[in-house]
């Protein structure tokens, strides 16, 4: 089983790819940053959506594990995210993928143990999970983080593949 | 010059298509409405995009007008709002449409004369601007005023057209 994790963002969406072995094990596939430039949001977000679609024809994840919006005080800032997270579905879900969500706390508690964890566990947890991993940045080492959330709980409910 | 108005809305879409002649007479094309069903958020983003993508297959707009969103006081809702218009946002500029963005009340004002018009008014002033056109609903009557909206200023300001 091959997943994707993806931590949305209009300036930097961070990817992970990893693999699922039978038995549990977990190896790292490839991940990266897609980054946009400041202008238009229309063709940002078609760059974002093309730099995604060339992610999944390179690497043939079957799964997506998004990362759920936490949603603050702040409407302007969740209608920015929310543009970016939309791509962050679709070009998935367009690819035939299962696409599933995890709200952050969650996969913190799933990656490091605890819901309110530091970056830098997460990061931390990311390479000891992921041996010989070396994630560009923590955008990716987080997309990793959300790929690693779902593998756990596909690992314990029973897999659930295919669109 | 043809010209797409779009509403966006996770659960209902609005959209029109007009045609602006030497001149700057209007015509109405065609108008409806793409609907999602509860449900998953990602296949319900890729339903909206299929349902876009069609719309501007049958009707080829050169030009995309797409309603900005009003930020609230409800994060939780201008994020789900954003996941709707990042999808009308990304599925005419892949289509290679020039892309602009109108807020409601610029919408108001140039349809109607006042920012803040009822949604009938709007309504009733696009049927007026547009005569012959029977809008199936307030959402494909809304995107029309937003792709009026666009053809007001392009006169004025001169044309912009290609992607």
């Amino acid at each position: 089983m091959r997943i994707i994790g993806i931590d949305p963002g209009l300036r930097r969406t961070g990817w992970g790819v990893i693999e699922r072995r039978e038995g549990g094990r977990l190896s790292h596939v490839a991940s990266g940053v897609v980054a946009t430039q400041a202008g238009d949001l229309a063709p940002r977000l078609a760059v974002l959506a093309a730099g995604l679609r060339a992610v999944l024809a390179a690497h043939a994840p079957q799964i997506a594990s998004v990362e759920k919006t936490f949603v603050n005080r702040d409407p302007a800032g969740a209608l920015k995210l929310g543009h970016a997270r939309a791509i962050a579905l679709l070009v998935p879900a367009e690819a035939g993928l299962s696409v599933f969500e995890y709200a952050p706390n969650e996969v913190k508690k799933t990656v490091v143990g605890v819901g309110h964890a530091e970056k830098a566990q997460v990061a931390h947890m990311v390479k000891i999970l992921l041996p010989g991993a070396a994630p560009g940045g923590a955008d990716a080492a987080d997309a990793l983080a959300i790929a690693i959330c779902h593998a756990q709980h596909a690992g314990f409910a029973g897999l659930r593949v295919g669109a």
